[in-house]
């Protein structure tokens, strides 16, 4: 079950500002309506508060069973995407934060779902 | 026949701003003047109000069958892409929502319809 | 014999503002100096009035046989973007129109034309 | 021998503002220094005066042979390319005229060349 | 190990600003959780100070060494691409300096992480 | 050697302002550190001044011969895209000018420096 | 409902052998089991008799109409590809015909269903 | 848990032969050494018999689930691949199967693994 | 009217046999059913008979002027094949002769015809 | 004009069979029905004698002028083929020869002509 406490990090390596992209291309939950898999790419894209100020990194080993335990659960695309957003911020505090999660498609239709914490840090502005 | 009714919604699964795009390759009519089917893709975009304002998203399974209500219509290009905006607005009362059909061509001239309801979101701006 | 009264419109299916192109990949006519075939793509882009101001929509099958009759015309590539524009503009009288012209050449030489009437709406600049 | 007099030039056919481009990637002229031919490809664009005004734009044909005349000519690619802008201003006195010149190398290096008159028009900012 | 002391530095050829970017698409290192090689590309750009005020420019022979000396490390991706930058930084001082790691990823993760030092360049801007 | 003096010019063939890029995908010189050759490509841009204040372009079969010149120089990257840029602007004393080198890389890096003079024009803008 | 006598036939122009291939990307039938639409791209390949001895073509409207008639049939894609195959060899009783269908997915499996009729002539060998 | 029953089937619709491929890029299962999931593509080929010697097709919606029932099984790549040959063979008895799986890799290293039962049939011959 | 005598002629430049291909992207007739202009590329492969034997070749422009004579000719597309495989066989009575239509299609179908005269000679074997 | 004595040939290096690609994209020659320049690409493969046979190879200083030799001569596209074929195998006489040319088209029609002298060497079959 998701839970912000499979989210591991450790202590940002400095502190000035930086920016951190993590993709996951072989994402899986279920839909909670048909009971059928949903299959998808899951895109977290962060810039931590410097170390002198608590700021952390998610651990990426802990980030993927974080991932992996969305695998049987019954939950909407938009709530996955809300719910990796929140949970993410909730252990990391980080400046900025963003979820971008692309489905491969359920009765002929693909959908982008994209959540936002935070300003964009201007070293990332025109990315992604 | 399309009608509003068919598109059954969930509440938004948080109170911050976020994007929807759901894409739909497989999307067919049938055309008013030569009663021959016409065949495109159909993308619609829209950012939800918060859960706290009343805020919902369309269900996808909801959704896939009201685009299988326009199989036997006979309808313009224009009034298809109007039509699914103005029945989304109502279903959802969004902040954003845009629908963008690609038809691929009858005699000869394939055709791009955009219809827009409310303003782009900073987060999307420069997409789609 | 090309003529604005080929062009039949039906009533924009809305009061709201959206856009709508439309391209024929198998234009052709005639050149004036040698008499020779000249063949091209053609792209139509406007945003017609709302309903309620009189708004229509060019039908897409008088759209053919309107590009259909400049097939035996010795004509210029600028005129025949100069007077799609016109002729265009006088039947629908649109918030805003665009003819663009790629011709696959002649003599070594390709060439594109493009004529606009009123300003690019805000919801296509950026695009084509 | 290249020559103003060979570009025939036919009534702009309407008084609105368009822009015209025409690119011939078979252009050929001979290095003044090695007397080795040079091979490139030339592109015009401009936008001519209204009608009313005097505008006029350059027959093809006539823009071919005007071309070719340059074949046995010993000519640097500098002065190809500001020869063409001035024989062109001079024959359409146009509001804007751009061309560049693609050169396809000698000795290993290739070569491109640029030469305005006047400023872009809105309609073609951007491009090119 | 790393050290800042493996770059040698020779003195900037100029005192007007530039602009270098080296890439390596052959980085690895260790991961400090599974004790598994990691695999990417690190990009370096910098702009050094000019001759007269000291500036200098890493060698390339040293920056590869330098590069090889993380691979028995056991290093976080984001500590990898801080430390590069704080290294680099010691030894040059130059007016600007990025850095960004392309990772091939882990458990089906991989990741991009980006950190700056002082502000980009006007030469460079849109660039990268 | 690399000289200045093996630039060889021609008057500028106008009045007006052009721009002009050369590239040679062929230039090798020697890494003074290893000894072994390097390879890359280096691209000239530059704005002559007007024929009435003396201004000049390069003579292509020298710009060859100038950059064969660095064949067996012992030489940093840098080094060479300064050099290059300060021997042209000494040659031509354009309004602008630029210089970009991309090496093909030694011990897995790849690099790219960039080295101007004066401000890029106008029409040259969000080129290059 | 798909039929024979849909299909119009006209003697082939000669007696010597040749080979046509139909394509239409815009087939599209109902699973007999979920009832959903199914969409997919039909091609048809055939080599008629010689028109002495009777050997016919199949029209192209006739063609599409025909296609146009699985619109609403609960029909598998094996029937389909094998009905086909029988409808079209009764039609022209070619020397040889081969129908391939391609189908867009359902439940995240695509697939492709061949069925012949016939051996491959000589002029088509090693193609589709 | 994957089994034979879970495999409907329906009657071949002809009895001439027919090759039928299904493409499943949404498989899943778990590593039976880590118990992390696997991702891949799985191929099913096969020629069923004649509908007069009782041959058969599977139905899709059967094959989906049947995938879906490997989702939380412990099972090698191998085992997956061997086993859905067997289960097919056993619930079609077709002249020819095939099944081929591409999986997504781990630990850096990407999987192909092909099992047969039968001869490939001539009309498939140089595919797959 | 499309006629074996539009077809210019001159002797085979040599004894020796060798290939010819030409084609032309431009070809367009109507459809005998619709009236609609028909679109699609005509490619026409031969090997001429050598100079001694009475060995001719198509001269181009006559075979631009044969190929426009069918611009407002009703002909089904299998028609247009073997017409003009007849009327070039008749007018240079090559060693082999090989006509290609590909039609962009009309009714959502696209079409590709292919007529020979006599075997493929070893020297294109492989080739179209 | 186009002459064998224009080829200068130097020893073959060696006794063994070796193979002999030379490209040149610069060609161009003159129509002699409607005198326009004609541009195209032309390929020359060979194979030469062995040293100790008194085999040749073409000297590429004297081919390239060879090959301009062309610029104003008025001439088919299948004689430039043959003609070029005829004077190399003259000079050369080597084991093999061939020759490709591509033209750029005229009148819309593009062509290509392909000429040999004796059989491909075992080496080169199944190219160009």
């Amino acid at each position: 079950m998701p839970d912000t406490t499979l989210l591991e990090c450790f202590p940002s390596p400095g502190d000035e500002a930086f920016v951190v992209e993590h993709v996951n291309e072989e994402f899986t939950s279920v839909c909670p309506v048909t009971g059928h898999p949903d299959f998808g790419a899951i895109t977290v894209r962060f810039s931590p508060r410097g170390a002198k100020d608590g700021g952390v990194c998610v651990e990426l080993k802990s980030l993927k069973l974080y991932f992996q335990s969305f695998r049987n659960e019954g939950i909407y695309y938009e709530a996955v995407t809300n719910t990796v957003r929140d949970h993410m911020v909730e252990a990391m505090r980080p400046r900025w934060l963003q979820v971008v999660t692309h489905w491969r498609g359920r009765g002929g239709i693909r959908s982008v779902i994209r959540a936002d914490h935070g300003d964009v840090p201007a070293e990332w502005r025109g990315k992604g």
